[in-house]
């Protein structure tokens, strides 16, 4: 999985069928130790919001997470992080 | 998922069976964040055009979308996007 | 899927069981848009040939266009391109 | 799969119902030629610890080792490296 | 698929209980036209040993080579390639 920063929010009204309800936000990939960011467009099943630290899980897991196989998403916010610990040395 | 513009189309007459009447569009996929570019060739289901901002999902995904799991697509156009919210803190 | 021109052929007489009279072909990935190159090795079901444009897919995608689910491929070509048209604005 | 270096622990108290339960670890994944580094989220099952030098499997097959399909995690701790051995030629 | 040179052996007693019995080798990937390198470990059911140049499939490909979906890797050496014939122009 990766550990990401909710950044913003995405509307599409003319999109395919199963994707209706859905929340799509836009999340800044950070990665923890070399710093390298990304981004992706994830849906959200868990009601995260703008600055909330997020992990991400992607490729089929995705689908799995809204527990409907039909949805064709492939990145999924799955928790909201309260916190990291990381070993420095 | 990624966020793409659509910058053009491909046409392929031999083809694999299940690709028959497919339009393929040429995306090319901007990070909304690190503006880092690449492109992908995607399935269009939602009738996009040249210059339109669009939704892309990718893997087994890609051939959810088309809700039918016997095309051999890795990549598709899911939504034209209307707009992007970016907290740019 | 990816754009690829194909630069040469693999032979591999020890291998898994379910690849026995697949054509492999080394595929040279240009990106349209970035340039930027990669290559892969590709299970042929077209009968694409050296300095052919194809079309690529990958992942589970790659099995689906043999309509195999037991070959172990993770990448296959599933078209000839005749013509790419793209926006240079 | 990927070699990697547990490097620190990750908490989430809003997550998927499906992720109660689970340890969430920071891997750094270290190539062990190239040296290139990046890091991942992995839950583990085998009892990993800080500086654990561990095997990591992403993708489906993450899910597989949980033996859970259910899961929508993307990358498992698969196994405790005893040694590695480099022909460094 | 990838071309990949077995440059060693990595072992881990504590593992996931499937992954008993299977040999773990690592190998450098080489990208024959970008010469760009990589590696990763996989899973050998050919019987490969150091300097042998195999291929190498990923992914969901790669559970389906060992013909035991209940094997939670993604990676495995498919064949001991023979010989590579490449168009330099």
């Amino acid at each position: 999985m990766q550990i990401g920063l909710v950044k913003g929010s995405l509307w599409a009204t003319r999109k395919a069928e199963h994707l209706s309800g859905l929340k799509f936000l836009i999340v800044e990939i950070k990665d923890p130790i070399t710093k390298i960011t990304s981004s992706v467009v994830a849906a959200d099943i868990i009601g995260a919001g703008l600055d909330d630290n997020v992990l991400i899980t992607t490729g089929s897991a995705a689908r799995v997470a809204l527990e409907n196989p039909e949805i064709p998403i492939d990145a999924t916010i799955i928790g909201i992080i309260d916190s990291v610990e990381l070993n420095k040395s």
